[in-house]
This record gives structure tokens, sequence and C-alpha cells, in this order.
């Protein structure tokens, strides 16, 4: 018998890789953190003695979620700003009440709020954007929810950076205090390539090279978006960023509702990221991100539920089950965004999203513990003709009852 | 003081009518089923004496929703088929999987399921179209929930009937059945129009005249089905309808994803009701329903979750924010299907569409008392800077805490 920390038994297991696999009574092996084994259920417990036995009777264990993109102090503002669209919906009201009300204490209670939330429904690892990230981390570094933290940098002063400058300053400090840490790390955010010069594109560009971090950015969030950039630049924004060199792997291009044949060239020959957060999308009237287009160009997708401002709610199954039914409805077509595809969107596709694919987003042996247990036996999720469309169209975000990140 | 049976006060009411107005700390007395006061709390407790108080601390009291199109028994079918057009399933799904299960005790098993999941949203009244709706009808009579059951017409033999004439006949009788019934009524529900000859529209309309009873029919789901109709009739189902003498405000035309210009004015002229299932129409690819060029045209839409088989689940506050999303998006207007006029769109206007807008819809001194109340304590529906949006984009379904039809 080998000790080990964890063994946690279903009825049903969605490894997600392989991608379209649910297996029946199986069980996996946890041992700091890490995931020792995945197999049969008796199997397993004849070859472990485990100090902590978990026998989920009515439950579909799978990986716990991945949210690309969010801003989660902005649980404050849920609500604030209703039925106006986005240029409108940040002028009027959103960019007023945050150079009001915005300040560490608000972010730290706002995140601690949207953390609730997001575990509660399941995500486990989240990617956030906002003013004084410092916050937001050491609410993640308490309540142990991974994330990716992209510290904003924006041209126009604001209650977190007069400048340029500064916002780069910070994210740099930022980022070496969190250099080593567990499961929080620091990527560059800058808000957008109209809020950010082209120099200085290429500035950030050059320094999330040096430090080996991601880049996440607002970018093609609507059509005047991409009008302005003409206007001002003369080329596409995605153009931009491809002449400041920041098209790569490591960048998160988020929103992207407008993409020429011309863009989705540049998009797939670099390898950029995009996440698609859909509620946002349309509850702002920015457009629609075709995913299945962008699938069928070689781009990888993650999910993301913007902010509770812009959605209201910060439940990922909730966006993914919306994001496959705009993908039907947008090709006219009802195979498209099957239910398997999209839960691999939620998990290892999301993780791959922020780099974080050899550590989690699978229940693979070698990887982190992340990992999160539905119960079946809810009314939307009866009967359990097939588990995969059971948890993206049958509300399972409410119905989330365990949640591990790195085993805990 | 006066006697009531019932005195319920709320932080906040939102009565429907008038439409926009969230009154803060009100209260609504009861009698008999039936509203007799709705105003200031102190001022109604001062005047009513009442058998049973109720004082809500943290909640948004409002009319019960209207789900005006579904098929309550297909909760036993939800998740079979995933990720089909809808033809394929239909034909290769849905219809074997009945021919081979459904009867009385599959249909009262399955309804009673679906009630659960309805009441527990905040649903209070629903329509249905199914096999054996007498079982419906025994479920919806017993548990209370309010109802209007749209007998099922085919040409097609069935399990429920084996002709038209046997379809009508049952129909009819089942209406003389619940005819004084206080709260399941019996409507007329032909399939669909390439499901009932012309000759046999025409009877049902003279049929549902005479007895005074409201017709809900499929219409226009998809492109295909227009097709069709051009290929047999050489002219739109909807032209079809008019010349049958069916379209009327007393005629329900569910789905209606394809509506020219010419199809339009019948429908304005007419007065025909129409219903939106937006999750089931993108579901199955069928296309969408442009309720705001409905809207603008003098349309009444109600919304419908249609059967848990093409949601899959049957919480109206979903659908409604799928709704409105899509609105926003596909007139490329964030303004559009505001939050209060959506509100309205699931209570009191889905309560016109099934001819119910006297009895139910508002709570108006006068009507019965159909309520719900929903907290606003959940994490996704605060701070409550706006009580219609919170609970259209708060995942209102999850926090529903009182069910009332007819005061009990």
């Amino acid at each position: 018998m080998n000790a080990c920390d964890l063994l946690i038994s279903a009825p049903w297991v969605l490894p997600i890789a392989p991608r379209n696999e649910a297996l029946k009574d199986q069980a996996i092996v946890v041992t700091n953190g890490i995931i020792k084994a995945v197999g049969e259920r008796g199997d397993l417990e004849a070859r472990y003695s485990a100090q902590k036995t978990l026998n989920l009777t009515d439950h579909i264990l799978m990986p716990g979620l991945v949210n690309a993109h969010g801003h989660s102090a902005m649980t404050l503002l849920r609500g604030a700003g209703e039925d106006q669209a986005l240029q409108a919906w940040l002028e009027e009201t959103i960019w007023p009440l945050e150079a009001r009300m915005v300040n560490e204490q608000f972010v730290s209670l706002g995140s601690e709020i949207a953390m609730a939330e997001m575990l509660s429904s399941g995500t486990t690892t989240f990617s956030d954007m906002y003013f004084f990230p410092g916050s937001t981390a050491e609410v993640a570094d308490r309540c142990g929810m991974r994330a990716q933290l992209a510290s904003p940098i924006f041209k126009f002063p604001n209650t977190w950076s007069q400048n340029i400058d500064e916002g780069i300053h910070k994210a740099l400090d930022l980022f070496h205090e969190y250099r080593h840490h567990s499961h929080v790390q620091i990527a560059l955010g800058p808000h957008s390539a109209y809020s950010v010069d082209a120099e200085d594109l290429a500035r950030i560009a050059m320094y999330a090279d040096e430090v080996e971090t991601p880049v996440q950015i607002h970018l093609h969030e609507n059509a005047a978006e991409v009008e302005g950039a003409m206007a001002e630049a003369g080329k596409t924004w995605i153009q931009v960023l491809k002449d400041a060199g920041l098209l790569s792997p490591h960048l998160q291009a988020v929103h992207m509702t407008q993409i020429s044949d011309a863009d989705l060239e540049l998009i797939v020959d670099s390898g950029t990221q995009v996440v698609h957060c859909p509620a946002s999308n349309l509850k702002l009237a920015s457009g629609y991100c075709d995913i299945e287009r962008l699938r069928l160009a070689g781009v990888n997708v993650a999910l993301g539920t913007d902010g509770a401002a812009s959605n209201n709610t910060l439940n990922l199954f909730a966006d993914a089950h919306l994001a496959s039914l705009l993908a039907k409805r947008h090709r006219d077509d009802a195979t498209v965004a099957d239910a398997p595809s999209m839960l691999a969107r939620m998990t290892l596709l999301g993780a791959q999203a922020l780099g974080l694919e050899k550590k989690i987003g699978s229940l693979e042996v070698g990887k982190e513990a992340d990992m999160i247990a539905v119960r079946t036996d809810a009314l939307t999720m009866q009967p359990l003709y097939d588990p995969f469309a059971a948890l993206l169209h049958g509300n399972a975000g409410a119905h989330v009852d365990h949640v591990f990140v790195r085993g805990k």
C-alpha cells in the first residue's frame, strides 16, 4: 500500500484529457497537491492508503474551471449603468464611479466577493485586470484560489497610476513580489491598444519577454474601437500589436468581436490566445466573437465572464452555456460548440490561454489537483443521459459541491 | 380594521403595472386569493387585520412568471440527443424515444418534475403542449399551479391520437371537463401547420371560436419549415393560417424565427400573439425571433422555455436574461430589451399572450394573487443598484423564496 493525502471517488469522472471520456466509478489519488493516480475506484482503493477518503455518491468530478477574463472588484458595481452601450457605460457610469470609489479596500472587498462567487460556481483559476492588483493578489493568496493578475497599464492618469511608466513599474514590482508564489502569478495588463501608445506597447512586449510573463489586453471589443484604430493609426489594433511585437502565444486577446481575414492571419501565425466573453459582449452590444471560425483556423479560445458590472454573474458554466448557444446560432449548425468541446474550453483550453496547461486543466497524473465535484441529483441535471450536456446546459454552476485547488 | 387572509410586506415591490415602478416598503393585502390592496406597509398594517402576516426582509415581491410555451413531461428526456439540429433531433432521437416511452404515467411524472422546477424558479403559470394533457392537468390541479394545456392535434398517428378527428375530439372533451376550473384551462394545440392540413386548421379555428379558447401552435420555427410551406402550399404557413381563419389575438404563435414583411403585416393586423423561446431556438440552431422588430410593430411577445430536452432548464429568468442579451446583440443597441420591459414580458405580457391579463400578470387590486418573492441577499443580486436588472441578470431563478398562486 502506498500512502497518499487524498483519495476521492465519484460515479462519474471527466478527466478532459482525453477530451470525450466520461469514466464511471473512478478515483483520483492526490499527494502534496499533485495528482498521483487516476483509475478504477476499486483498484486505487486497494493500492493506496489515504489520509482522507471522500466517496462522492451523486457527483461528476472534473477539473476546476478557468475564468480567463474578469475584473473581480467590480462585483461592487454590479447592476450599475444597466442597458447602456459600451462607451456610455464606461464614460457615464463606470469610470466616474471608479474615480470616486476605488481604493485598496474597495478592491479587497470586491475581490473577496468575486472569489466567493467564482469558487461556489466551480471556478478555481481566474484572470483579473483591475486597479490595485496587489489587493486582489492578497485575497487570492489567502483564500487559496489560483489567479493570474494582469496589472493594469494606462496612459491616462487614474487612481492606480499617473502614467504608463508608473503602470509598468508597479506591474514589474508586483511581478517580482509574486515570482515564486504557488498559485498567484502577475501578468502585464495594458488596458487596450487605444489607451497605451504604440511605442509603449513595444516596451511592454519587451518587458513581458524579459521576465517571461503573459500579457492580457482588451482587443477589438467593438466596431467603434476598430474604426478608431483606422482613424488614429491607419490600421487595426491587431496590426498595431503585431508591429509592437506583442502578438505571440503569451498574449491573451480579450473580446475580439471584429476580426478581418488579415487580422485572423496575424492571430493564427503568432499563436495569440483569444478570450471570449459572450455575456458581456451581448449585454454591451459590443458584437460577437465567432469562436467556431477561430477554432477552424486553429486559434485557441478560452472563456471569461468579464466583470460583474457587465454580465452580471461570475458563473463560468453560464457563460459556456451561452457561448455554445451563440455558436450554434451564428453558424446555423446545432452540432458545433458541442458539450465536450465546451467543457474543454472551460478547463484545459482556458489553462492553455493562461500558459498553465502543464499545471492544470485536466485530471492527469502529475498535474496539480484543481478539481470540482458537481452534484447530479439536481432537477436540472436529471436524467443524466449525457454528463457533458448536463454540465453545460443544466445550470451546473448552482450545484458545485466540492472545490479543490492544489488538493485543498 | 378590515379582515383579510394575508398581508405580505417587502422592502421592494415591483407591481409591473405601472411598468417601471420599484416601490419601497410596500405591502399587499389578499383575501380569497384576490389582491385587495397594494400600498405603504404602515398604512395597510393599520387598516387590515390579517389572518397571516409575512414580513419579508430581504426580498423583491413581484407577480409570478408566465412561461408561455413548454412540454413539461419532456423533463424525462432532458439531455437526450444533444448537439443535434431540429429535424435530426426530432426524427432520430425524440420521436422514437417518445413512441417507446410515453404514456400517462410518463406524462404525469415528467410534468410533476417540471412543475417543481418551474415553481422553484418563480413560474406560477405555464402553457403546455404534450401527449396525455389530462395527466398534466391533474398534476397542475393537484399542485395548484396555473396552467394552459394546449391539447395536441396531429394528422400523424401517435401515442395520443390516431388522426385529426381524435385529436380534436379529445381536446374538446378535456376542454369541457376543465371549463369551470379555477386555475387550469384547456386550449387547442395543433402541433404545427405542417402536421395539420389546411382544412383542419380551419376546423380548429371554428371550434376555438365556438368554445372561446385560445389556440397555440409551433409556427415558422426555422427556415426549412418555411421552405416546406412554399413547396407544399406556395405560401408561408402564416399565410396558410390567415386563410384558415386562425390568425387572431387568441392565436399563440410559438418560435417565429422567420417573418417576412408580408407575414409581419398579417401578424400585426390580426393581433396574433408571439411566444419567443430563445434558448431552444439557439440550441437547435433554428434561428432568431427579432422581438424588438415585433415590439416596434406593436406585436405582443411572451417568453417560453420550450421543453427541457431543448433548453435544458425550465427557469424563465434564464430565458429572459438570454432574450435580453440576444436582442441587444441583434439590434446592435445595448439600450433595447431593457430590464423593466423584460420583466413585463415575463409577467403581464405573458399573461396577455395567454388571454389571462385581466386575472394575473401584475400586482393590482382585483387581480388574483399570483406572486413570487425573490431574495436579494444572494451574491449575484448585490449590490442592488437596480432591482429590475438584479432580477433579469442576477440569476434570480435560483433565489426564489416564496411562491403564491391565488394567494396560496
